[in-house]
């Protein structure tokens, strides 16, 4: 059984390797289209600053080995963003903002969940470092919409969240916050009636994006509320129709470290979340904080969904076609798979074409 | 000092991280063109297995960790090639031979040499599976030479090894090889003279292509060195004039794997080897063996030595165009950057156009 690979862990064979690589090429096509600029972290860093950049979570859940050079713990990315904070506050803490970056590469980590069996996987995504307002999240999620259309999804929808809205709601006391959000993430009403009713608007305004927006504004929260409900909505109407929004105002599971938006985005056919984002904060030395807002992508979900990879198109050239005749066909655009021996034969090569006198023949 | 990275590692910025990416990519186009499809094995395997099929040195210099879920010691590959031949092996056992494969990806070594100090780094390769032929040989240092002339590189050189040729001429006791080989590797005229006269003639041959293949020709050797160098002629004749080609018949360092031929590839201005390939087994189940021949490629010698990126070409959107003007450019080819507030200029965001009333003007 040499053959068989941890739990998690995959190869991806012909021809879903190539059409993996191909989605990957379109989607940062689409976003160097925008102005952004890939970064490539190393695999491996040390793991005091790698996991002081990362949620709590993804720092345990990060490999880890002593280096027998340093004579440190390293640890490989359980996440590429907490890489690209590092580089904002870093080497490019002097490029004037906003920050346009993007990146892809492949992360590892030691758990997987239900949801997400993978353990190693590929993360493409795009972070604005410098900016979270309105018109930088509307910028974010137009390029991941773009990104993920010219990567040929169909019916994406995304789901909107408030990360921050309890505190800054600020009408519960800090020592009951604990309580209430425990009481929000169970959508259990009764709990949260007993806290703070004035929450509970929250919990049925889930849903449908205009129509939860509609009842949160009928609500009667102050200023905070009314704020971002401004920024849902412009960022909702810049939006194509073709994509389905629904808000889940208190939903923060996997948003904690997340400020004012977050979002998850779906598409028809595809049972997990295939990326998610939202604005958040980078750390800089001595403490001071910048505001930034990305994305993430999951190569994996899409392609394991069965988008469909291109069709093979491939010209056969007998035993002993000189190479070029051969050059000449791929000049052409045409893949082409040269016979070796005088016994290999075109459609074991999977040709879909062998080459005859009057060029290119269907097999 | 939060940005400082362990020895070995590093980050790419822009605008190189992107040349990286254009340049693997003409690299894995040029080669699907003949056939080569890509397969994407795993970061990480089980250590037995993948050590297994590594050089010694290899599997000693790969990053081990304890697998929470199967209890079991993970390797992370410090070499895809190795990969590649377990899929040949077993998933892919029963698709008929030749079997073309190429891949790209990181790979994380321990240790580093002067040569080369990277200790994460990106392989792309291809593997030719099922022959180890002239004519495969012949088609794989083809697809080499044209991949890294698509990516740009020029003054090209091949340098050409028989790894097997001691033991192959045979004329020496098994017991004395040991002794040979490190006088062959030291150059040592001396020492080979003690042992075997016969070889001096293989030391004096290294050399110019042309002139080192008339000299070994010269030589008194029959049957396996004639055949070896008929081969080699023939997959010199088949390449550019433009690739300049030396023979060193007896280098065996880094080929202890290889069966009848290896080459290294070296590019003008670059210090060191940019990629090296040849001929090798592949285990299958059961201790059957398969010829089969490839070569790899690392892209950071490549871009260390200077490979221009290509130049940016921006253009700038004053603060308030319409989402709608933005995407236009982006479909006439340009890569837009917007202003998020009416401070962003275009000279921050390195942009050479400005969107003016009459369209693009450079900056």
């Amino acid at each position: 059984m040499t053959g068989l690979l941890p739990e998690g862990f995959h190869d991806r064979l012909p021809p879903y390797a190539d059409a993996a690589a191909r989605l990957e090429r379109r989607m940062l096509d689409s976003a160097f289209a925008y102005g952004y600029e890939q970064v490539d972290p190393p695999l491996a860093e040390f793991e005091a600053a790698l996991g002081a950049r990362l949620k709590a979570a993804n720092a345990r859940d990060a490999v880890r080995f002593v280096d027998p050079v340093s004579q440190r713990t390293l640890a490989i990315r359980p996440d590429i963003t907490a890489q690209v904070g590092r580089i904002a506050a870093t080497r490019m803490a002097h490029h004037p903002r906003p920050l346009r970056l993007s990146y892809a590469g492949q992360v590892l980590r030691l758990s997987a969940s239900q949801l997400r069996p993978e353990r190693a996987m590929r993360q493409i995504g795009c972070e604005l470092i410098g900016l979270d307002s309105v018109e930088a999240a509307r910028e974010v999620v137009a390029v991941a919409v773009e990104a993920l259309e010219a990567a040929g999804l169909t019916g994406l929808s995304i789901d909107f969240t408030l990360p921050d809205l309890v505190e800054a709601l600020g009408v519960v006391p800090p020592e009951r916050l604990r309580t209430l959000r425990d009481a929000l993430d169970g959508k259990d009403a009764a709990g949260v009636a007993a806290i703070a009713p004035a929450y509970l608007p929250l919990i049925d305004a889930a849903g449908p994006f205009d129509a939860a927006l509609a009842r949160l504004r009928a609500s009667d929260h102050a200023g905070p509320l009314a704020s971002r409900l401004d920024g849902l909505a412009a960022i909702a109407a810049s939006l194509p129709a073709s994509v389905t929004l629904t808000l889940d105002p208190t939903e923060r599971h996997g948003f904690e470290y997340q400020s004012w938006l977050g979002f998850s985005i779906f598409a028809a056919g595809v049972p997990v979340e295939i990326g998610r984002g939202g604005t958040y904060t980078v750390m800089h030395d001595g403490g001071a904080e910048e505001p930034a807002v990305g994305f993430s992508l999951y190569a994996d979900p899409v392609l394991a969904a069965g988008l469909a990879p291109a069709g093979r198109r491939r010209l056969f050239m007998p035993y002993g076609t000189p190479a070029d005749i051969a050059a000449q066909w791929r000049r052409e655009g045409w893949v082409t798979v040269a016979a070796l021996t005088p016994d290999d034969n075109a459609s074991a090569q999977l040709c879909t074409h062998v080459l005859g006198t009057d060029g290119p023949e269907t097999t």
